[in-house]
């Protein structure tokens, strides 16, 4: 996508063969691009959040690996950086399932011939990812070309929660894949953007990126949402998600169980858009997925701007009071409508996920 | 309740004449108090949040027209200052009955005699408020003495929403009263705050009392309580309200609702605490409250401490992206688990009210 008028991945190898990103933790307030250099790098980088979302999150670590093998191509650097990948966000199932791609794609060989067989996967990986969410989007224009036939001109209004865009992803976005799509073409859509608390990636990252395109959009407090489907404001919800388990439960950003319980009492569908790395077929139900706990720091403290454009941090919680960060919750397959994909959309049931992945009916 | 050891109300009379409150718009970050001299001194000290909370609301209410009163004391002075205090906050049904009381109190009684009445109205509504929120914490204390002997020693874990603390009234709390009396009388009590996006009561106002206090609790994330709850984190809900209808439906700070739905899923049980004050008997149901939408600069801009101790606003979202923000929703009767008052607990319906309020069955 675009900022400024220039087309940006959110992830490339630049012509030193360093990896480049563009630092998420400086968004909205600065638009700054990073160089990756070694495992260290790419570690820090995803702890640290300065890239997120689960699909980057992957591509990311895939690059992470290919890094490690151009310092050494052996099994015990391969299994170290495996290792280290792996530890840095426990959520996401992306993750794992980018480092099982690499040490496919590179374990049999010879340590000599690795590195560029990583760096190879590293981009296929990429490249896929945006085709994927290219089809995500596809799938669920499908869904918004509905909606707006109902609406008879007036804005389709569509919520989402933290950002499951462009920058969660190499391009397009799992969430707003469908959203690009229906302004391409002419559909009049509107946004209801939650804010996200605490790291705020809806008013920073979703609002930015929407802006960027000019795809009309209104930031909310994650309060909001539930008045707003009492009184009938949002048509349908698309948020994306960071894993979901075989029976259909998604673990996505904390405070989207409370969106689908307020969709589900109003009668709002609720959508998750997936590609099919985030389906992690090995756990049968969400409860079994682990919720990573992140400090209460980012609760206490928030990033702006003040008047003069400077960027700071303040203290904004009564001083000496606690805090606590769990940054997941899990809402059930009962409250999902249904998985928008690469492949199309189904129910969120493990009949619905197997009918569009049938190679995996027998996994 | 006492700040560093010194005992406080929220509003109160200075050796002046002046009403004099806590700036709660400098809470956390400072502790200030600001005279008002006049009829507008009140009105914009409720318009900007200087005062908040309903009860504490309607007390300030009051006081502005016993100030009014007391530059003019003819009926069309009173009309004015009535209707300007009126237009101050359109949720809170205890602005108009506080109103409602000082015109009963001083219309019947010849101009020059009506201020010193107003005074004295406006003080006992505020005496009332005190000994009505310690009747709410006694009736809540029942019920917290049922969890704390089901917990065994563990400690009671309470969600609240906002700040319905003795903040928000003129002393003791609403939602609050309960904690306090629990906590002094030695039941193990914590408290997850809910930080209450976008003006942060809960972060600012509920976590500042609290630890002054000693009461133990943590902040999170207004995201987070659908979570906790689904890990059986939260033992009960309480909060406050800012107006109940005849049919048991409450409107109170946005979000409210979806930590009732959230409740409602998980077997929480929610309560909310109100006075007699916040009841409205003419509004049959919650869909006929007007909903208060407030500025979107409260979304988009944050105050906090810097590390040097300056207290400053920053620009928290992307620029040039829009904001909404409805201040309050409405949780329907069914999702309330029943009402704390400072007659009893009641069940969330018509007949529940009515039988603690006998005098307004056939009001």
């Amino acid at each position: 996508m675009k900022i400024n008028g220039v087309p940006y991945r959110t992830i490339w190898l630049d012509a030193d063969g360093a990896v480049e990103i563009i630092d998420q933790t400086r968004l909205p307030h600065r638009f700054e691009t990073i160089r990756l250099h070694n495992l260290d790098d790419v570690a820090h980088a995803i702890a640290t959040m300065q890239v997120r979302g689960a699909p980057l999150i992957g591509a990311t670590a895939a690059y992470g690996v290919a890094l490690a093998l151009r310092a050494h191509g052996g099994d015990e650097a391969l299994n170290s950086a495996l290792e280290q990948l792996a530890a840095t966000r426990p959520t996401a199932v992306n993750l794992r399932w980018a480092l099982a791609e690499m040490d496919a794609a590179v374990r049999p060989l010879a340590p000599p011939a690795r590195c560029d067989a990583a760096f190879d996967r590293a981009a296929e990986i990429c490249d896929e990812d945006v085709e994927t969410n290219r089809g995500i989007g596809a799938s669920g224009l499908t869904l918004l070309r509905q909606h707006a036939a109902r609406k008879a001109g007036a804005p389709v209004n569509v919520l989402t929660h933290c950002n499951a865009g462009w920058l969660a992803t190499v391009d397009w976005g799992t969430a707003l894949s469908p959203l690009y799509q229906a302004h391409d073409e002419g559909l009049p859509i509107h946004v209801w953007v939650d804010e996200t608390r605490p790291r705020n990636q809806g008013a920073a990252l979703t609002a930015f990126e929407l802006g960027a395109h000019g795809v009309p959009h209104t930031i909310i407090a994650d309060n909001a949402g539930g008045h707003l489907m009492q009184h009938a404001k949002v048509d349908l919800c698309i948020v994306g998600a960071d894993r979901v388990t075989a029976n259909g439960d998604a673990a996505n950003k904390i405070g989207t169980y409370l969106k689908a319980l307020a969709a589900k009492d109003n009668d709002v569908p609720f959508y998750i858009a997936i590609p099919h790395s985030t389906i992690d077929w090995t756990l049968s139900e969400g409860s079994a997925i682990p919720i990573e706990e992140r400090s209460p720091d980012e609760v206490t403290r928030m990033t702006g701007r003040t008047a003069e454009g400077e960027v700071v941090t303040v203290d904004i919680a009564a001083p000496g009071s606690p805090a606590a960060n769990p940054a997941f919750d899990v809402t059930p397959a009962r409250l999902i409508t249904g998985f928008i994909t690469e492949r199309g959309v189904c129910p969120a049931s493990p009949d619905g996920l197997k009918a569009l992945y049938p190679e995996q009916a027998n996994g």
